[in-house]
């Protein structure tokens, strides 16, 4: 990794300890910067290095505070761009506003196509981002858009740590069965999903349904994020009560909070993973949880992408999209 | 509908049927125009009457010739900005390039996007459209979409033919299952997905499984599309030998092709009903495939928009998305 | 007021009570519509109203939470541009952003660009604003900006409640001459200048001159904005002991924490006049501290606009800009 | 040729042939690439090799199907733009769509500004091409344009394999005057020009008449293009009529389909000379019609281009423009 | 024309005149405005009225100070943009830098495209000239341009005026041949094209020659603009010289200096007609030269586009454009 | 300097004299080009060597001839690009349109913003200047700027040839107070303010104030520009009718023409010092007014802007921005 003296990495305010692990990977230091918070609110972003000519990676997370996150990205590309950088690129690990506004409702705004214009027109050449909520997501950007997957990181560590020959992979809704499919296609192992159904007069009267076959396995539940643990602790004890045996989850992005953390640690489940891209500052010395970090992931990505080697093999064991073969 | 003088409804080459039904119901006249298809392949257009601060759609589908139709719709936006057109909506019921480029193959062109951006480039100030393969793409047009639905006209076909007490949803993979739920919360029925496992070192070798429970029930099949029925049948085979009883299919677009008619005809399938979305020449005496014109509903949406309508009301009794609860 | 029957002036999160002033002007009903702030700190804003070929104000500072109320501004243009609306203003009294970040410093962004950009981007027709901190900051926007003046509403103010006749305009420093110029050719009174000069080798310690004559006068301190209040204090303190009399203040914005209006309470200064530009929940019952309304001011100009009534009549009084004669 | 390493030239799906031959003179192999057909008629474009820092030129004409190829062009430029390339460049050897859309007639479109404005926003860096039907239509680009010529490929050809002596070069109408101009000032021969004129009630009446004299001579028509055979047919007989002797053509596109063939076999014409720019499979074994290869010229230009060196001089010996000296 | 009451139309410095003529036909009264000329070389211009919801015409040809004019009209329509007119239409009789910047030469600057998108970056929505001398720089503009001609009206002034039987269009050189033919299918007269051959290796000995038919007739020369009269005069001489009888002469736009005007005046020539499309001063009592007014054709044009009736009727008479059918 | 081999440097027609100087620095050969100036007015610019793949700077102030040097400007911008050079740097040492159209004026053009859109729009990647008279138009561009003080140089100067121990910085009006004390600020001495007031009701009786202490001091006035030298002259009249000794004064930019020379030889003024950043012509043997070269401090930019040399550090010893504390 000699060439990579021209690298120069940038963290946000919410992205310092994760831009330090890719520096660590990569044996650089990390850019000096700075970020002003004044008093009434205003936030001010400053290179404390000259990025001339340089190409420039901005780590930061659209996370727990995504306003304040997503306006502090558009400073930094304008300042690194102004300041005449080579190339910007942004990396997010969690997009958090590329969920699907899919104007199913009338006069609401599509965010993730105004976020992802904003970025692009205050300068970014390029993002690298993980588990898009919507990965069609990637087509709201005109520049390229490096999609990473936590699958691979997620199902390696059940598979060095548990036995699951007797499991079967559990999506939460019929949202996330697409997804889900490709887990269990990952690890070969079936797929059941969760049926919240809304009675239709009545809101907020549901009941859980259990499509596919549960009894007498081990239940691997996926889902990209969770926020209060509701949804989670839920199916956990649906399926506990429709016989599975034990229950382990798995998340791409961890928002969970004070309560969300608590409701996990009384839950069914044995262990919640999560990779470490979004700046949690709750999850600490939970019993339950564990944290896999991404960092060498994006680390390795920066890497290929700045030396011009492809990105795509990095991928390699994850299963192509389970083609939509219906349409056929 | 008096105020109806000033909406001018044109017919690209392959719209001209879906445009006349249009303008019976708005009883108005279709504008005058002409395709001229020259020997060595161009095309050009042109209006035959003035369309100078007139509010102009275009009807056409990018659907069996997509790559004329698409070209075609380039030419005839350029062409009525050209002529001074107060503003120009693109009527395209079917949007054969909406399908989903997700990246997940390195190097390929995300082509929704290519498609929406030259049309909107070109002058659309609006898109009409229907069922998109990945309603995320109304994002990829910074003009406003407007994104209709086949699943009312579709139901109530099927609620006014056949009694559906003992009827369950079948999604034809793991990829249209959320869909699937939406159609299944319109007709309060449960949802059965069906899941093409491929062996990973085996591509080609295919086992079909089924989610759900379908044992002594009707099954209603729906899917956004089919081109060959392959898809269809196979589930349709499937669910007779898990014991199912009668079998019906409900389509978004027709854009089967002569041996898949034929193969629709041989099969378990009762009947299959589709939109008129696609003009497909082949549809035409079968006895077991059934079209349902959603041109009234795009007529009553230009009424609409044209006379400044909320349009969401016309969604009423389509259930609002399956939110996606796990990730709260 | 008779067609303001179209005007449908909608409120963002913090812009509730200014909308509500504008509406009372001009004896319209507020749009219904709904700020969601989800648990994980997204937001997700919706029209509960037609917008349809509407023309649509939305009414919200960038003030003291700057990054919140901007991120929400992009989201609510793209959501009426999305919901058809025929055109979108954005309301904007106090635009914190459009600070002078004018690359004295290397490897800054220009913030009041970048926002501008995004604004339009994502909808904005046009922007209705007021006293701007750099007006040139109007160039930052491609669409028409009417940028608005407190200066007639403070200056009547302090006319009908004082003697003027033997006060001096004080600007509180160098960087507000120009503006101070116009105050003081507003009331015909003349100009001082405060001068805090930093010595060049040791940043922190500063001397206050004043630039002037104010000896046995009454001080009028005018400034467009304050956060601590602590140069407004320190002035105040250096015009009484070069021999001012009375000490008063107006500003455009009111940005003071707890501890500035404290500040304020405590210093020479008698009454401090601003505006309700910002909604600053901490000025309530302040003895000496006064806020005048330009809601009025807006909705005036909100009717203009609405129905192609020339703005600039408005200014009547204001006078020209002091030209920089200098250059001739 | 040493330094060719990094230039990665692909093939788009009717432009095999000419790129194959283009790698052959720069002694490099074709990228590796696929275009999938779709049973509906979708087409999907891939690149089989990582592209990423690398300079991609994507050699396709818009022919004799003109709009798949158009369309094919647009995927292609995305996904090298998406998969990183660091630019991109489209071959386009013959152009249909720049022909002159002049809007003498209301209401058409200008397809060539339609088709350059969208292959830019798709991607392309630059595009080469040669003989525009309307040289202006450069400037329907904003990227660089290089915009190769014919004339001196075809000149060689015939002064190499015949006595020019007694030539005269033949315009087939006054529209390509200019052009045949320039041909004759490359041959140093003089001019005459056909003038197919219409009685103005009577549009099928047509009277062709020659301007200039042609009587005794050997005529050389050029043209830049032929679909139908028959101007150039009609025009050899009425030189013939007029006394001329020897008959020729040159054509820089040769669009011709199977009954144009035969019609030039059983013309006055004694031999037609024509570039490959178009990838017709009619033209095979005609006894009088000669393909003489422009791929050379295309890839000695696309070295030039990728090594920094002037391009301008590979026309040295064609004459300047013929100035429009009438205006001085 | 009731109905005018919203048209504003403003001159530009050079416009004035012209500006009036059209007022004039369309019985309105100029808009109040003013362009301010700085000692130092900077210009400001400023409506004096407001134009607020209006639709806005500037009448200013960029002709004999072509640079001040064109910059003029960039600020003209920002000012009007930010002023909140409804719609800005730049009317250009003449466009100087609408000739064709082919890139015959390498390193030259397409000019006609850099001022038309600076135009409609500055904020046209339309643009009104005519006779351009490419007329497919209509292309360069995004927004729709109507493109008028001034060959009815100079041809019906020479049918009135003279008769006509015997006599030859003559095109000043192959560049202008498609246009002159245009001019003979008018008249239904024959043409005859100027040649002026410069012999290969010395760019200064040039020779006229004359291709068709032109002794004892007599000679009508159509040119769109004139600098020097030179070549006019120079093909007068050689036309007497082959036996031609009477000459005459008429230009689309007439640039003359003052030598130019002399030289006609000495010339073989009898009459020369061109439109006052650029404001041209030392064109006064010139015994040869006659303006005929094209402002009332701008102004019917003017308002058929505000009352939305079509412009192309105003072409009647006018022949499509001599197709060029050797293609076919 | 042995890198400099790639920097092509190009001059305007008017900035040729410069483009040498910063040659000379640099120690390279101006790039060979060609204005050519058309009898009617036409300005055309071309390259006479090959720009491709290189890094192309083009030396032209927008000065005296604003609107020649503006569009001319914008042709060599596109010229460059269209013939592929690498990248494309508007030197522009002194930019008259960089005032302040604030639009305190209803209906004027913000002429700034028209420029630099226009500018960047035919090609410019980065643009260099100097001494904007409002440096906030560094925002209307939105490619990097750096921008340039004449301050050190002036000042250095001064300090060289005179004592300032007992001088006093003066500023002709309010509205250059900032930027006079930011050269106080350098020099470590006082500042005063000129104050030209009007009466309110008679525009044309002035009567000038002058803020601060001069008494018995040396006058160091400072401008960024001046035209007829009026104000300079009236200011030091007044400064010697209260008592200043000696006054001197410093420009930015020289735009004196013939009177203005000669009004500041029969003034109190004793020296008048500025750069050469506009090509003045009638500045040559004057007894006062002296040049100092801003050439080098050019020349010493683009050197580091090409090899990614910080030029924040040229700006040494330049005071930061006096921090606008007021509001704090």
């Amino acid at each position: 990794m000699s060439d990579n003296n021209e690298i120069k990495i940038f963290a946000g305010s919410s992205g310092k300890k994760f831009a330090d692990k890719i520096c660590e990977y990569l044996k650089i230091k990390p850019g000096k910067s700075e970020v002003i918070n004044f008093t009434e609110g205003n936030i001010m972003v400053k290179s404390k290095e000259t990025v001339r000519d340089k190409d420039v990676y901005l780590v930061q997370s659209i996370g727990l505070e995504p306003n304040n996150e997503f306006t502090e990205i558009l400073f930094w590309m304008d300042a690194f761009k102004r300041a005449s950088a080579q190339s910007v690129t942004a990396i997010i690990p969690f997009f958090s506003y590329a969920q699907g506004d899919k104007k199913d409702e009338p006069r609401v705004s599509i965010r993730g196509r105004v976020c992802a214009e904003s970025i692009e027109l205050a300068g970014a050449d390029r993002v690298i981002t993980m588990d898009l909520h919507s990965p069609q997501i990637q087509g709201f950007f005109k520049n390229p858009v490096d999609h990473l997957y936590a699958m691979p990181i997620l199902c390696e560590y059940f598979m060095k740590n548990y036995d699951l020959s007797n499991t079967v992979v559990v999506s939460p809704d019929a949202g996330f069965a697409k997804e889900a499919r490709r887990y269990s296609a990952y690890l070969n192992r079936p797929v059941a999903i969760g049926d919240k159904r809304r009675l239709y007069h009545n809101e907020s009267a549901e009941i859980l349904e259990i499509i596919g076959d549960v009894r007498d396995r081990d239940a691997l539940i996926f889902d990209d994020f969770s926020i209060s643990g509701g949804t989670l602790v839920d199916l956990a004890r649906g399926l506990k009560e429709r016989g599975a045996r034990r229950i382990f989850a798995g998340l791409s992005h961890i928002l969970l909070n004070d309560s969300g953390v608590e409701r996990i640690e009384n839950s069914p489940i044995e262990e919640l993973v999560s990779t470490d891209s979004v700046n949690n500052k709750v999850i600490t010395d939970s019993r339950k949880i564990k944290l896999v970090s991404v960092a060498p992931l994006f680390a390795e990505t920066i890497y290929r992408v700045h030396n011009g080697i492809s990105v795509s093999s990095l991928f390699k064991g994850v299963p192509k999209k389970v083609l939509k073969s219906s349409n056929i």
